[in-house]
């Protein structure tokens, strides 16, 4: 490939605990090359990504990572993972790594929120709403918002996973695992809380097991939630767990039960089957948010 | 007063379930004339605000009103009123009311969003944030959103006051009093529950009666999920129920054991004195809202 053909072209960086993804392109559709790497020290990681990226001439590069990362540009630490459990990776300046080496824009996000712009950004129907919110429902449970179509930070970044739910201890005496909070949404609903309290990887639940049951209604008290706080006008529901379709019909049905019909919108009357919806995306929508994120600066 | 002083005079309304409030100045400090009426028939107390702001120049007046409303200028019902026990006021279309009148630019707006609005507006420190969420407690419970500096709408518009949140209901057997969903955020905490709970108006529940440090366990919950939700610079809160300031510090002290530790902020990890605080302009942040909308769009 010549350096001509390489006109407008960016990079993308999807940084998570077990993987990063990194890829080139200008679009879901024209991927030029992609790569897989092993999360495993942040120096090896790193420079593994950033050597695939120096094959190519970028017009701008987006880096979305796992979090908690500190995005307040005026920081100085700015661009760096501020905690994680991931041995090696606190205080890691992700953009730092970068802005060292490339001189082109780099912008920087946490992975979720690249998701909820991925899906925002490519998805010609999202792009006619003002607000979205991009849920990811796996190991964690995170949340990211499009509010006046751009991505919402706030005072750090939101982290709606850790929202806390109603939970009747009578119907369901496990006690959570979150260290942080123990039966937060996340500490409920996530892969490995759904795993621990049933004693089997997620995947291994079958179809009729009362998981799923019990899952579907942690997660729609959290959607009602962010229903009655933001309004959002579509609830984008990925991740690991979101991949047992039959969630979907199930929290959509709950939804409209807790609401209970004190929203007056048409759009949360009928099935919602446009409202709550999977990522259209699939499980792309993450890299494909950084790649959207280096086109928007560059 | 003459018209050459009346230059850049703004009007302002406040409509609530049991009073309107209707100004005409330039400021919080600038007040010219001020009435308050009583909420009876959508006519009569219409007719007697429009013919209020008759009597100036206006350059533009911002209707604030209690909801739900329809804030979608793209609806054939926008500027209504479209869901209120309140009798014979569904269905009101106040902005109409006010556009067969006055030939100047109008807002409208639902009135915690003015109150948030208003708070944000005139308060100089609050100006130098970009995210403030101001709720009310009293009555009813609602909060309005400044995102991004501006009022946030959403689908229709939040409704905080009805999030879901955990209820212990061996400690709290009360199933609380709304009339959709029970034990919501508003059907614990509102002032009405307060009274049906307790069998005794709140303002008559002395300092050190059990109901108070229950009460700010519930606004703790909410506020928790607010902030993991949308992480906002500061949280104004307002209303009758926080009248009682003996709240604050032990809503503060709440919220920081509940998000223990998690957010990586200072301001979260202070005292939180300048992170949820009383609304600065007291109980006229509504008025005053209305008023600052009014100068916006002037």
């Amino acid at each position: 490939m010549t350096t001509d053909q390489n006109k407008n072209l960016f990079g993308g960086m999807e940084g998570g605990g077990t993987k990063f993804v990194c890829a080139v392109g200008r679009g879901p559709d024209a991927i030029v090359d992609e790569i897989r790497l092993q999360t495993t020290t942040p120096d090896k990681t790193l420079s593994q990504a950033i050597a695939f990226f120096q094959k190519y001439n970028l017009s701008a590069i987006g880096l979305a990572s796992f979090g908690p990362l500190d995005l307040d540009p005026a920081s100085p630490t700015y661009g760096s993972i501020t905690a994680t459990p991931k041995p090696g990776w606190v205080g890691t300046n992700v953009l730092a790594a970068f802005q060292f080496v490339f001189k082109v824009p780099l912008a920087f996000e946490l992975d979720v929120n690249a998701a909820a712009f991925g899906e925002y950004s490519w998805i010609p129907e999202n792009r006619k709403l003002d607000s979205l919110v991009y849920f990811t429902i796996g190991t964690g449970i995170g949340a990211g918002l499009i509010i006046n179509r751009k991505i919402t930070h706030g005072l750090i970044h939101p982290e709606a996973g850790h929202m806390r739910l109603p939970h009747d201890r009578k119907k369901d005496p496990f006690p959570g695992n979150c260290p942080f909070h123990g039966d937060c949404f996340e500490g409920m609903a996530s892969g490995p809380a759904l795993a621990r309290r049933w004693r089997r990887p997620a995947e291994m639940l079958p179809d009729h097991h009362p998981a799923w049951e019990q899952e579907a209604t942690y997660i729609a008290y959290a959607l009602v939630n962010v229903i009655l706080v933001l309004s959002p006008k579509r609830i984008v529901l990925g991740g690991g767990v979101m991949e047992h379709q039959t969630l979907f019909p199930s929290i959509r049905s709950k939804v409209r039960g807790l609401l209970n019909g004190y929203l007056a919108s048409p759009v949360l009357a009928g099935t919602m089957e446009d409202y709550i919806v999977p990522p259209a995306l699939g499980r792309r929508s993450g890299i494909l948010g950084a790649l959207a994120l280096a086109k928007k600066i560059a």
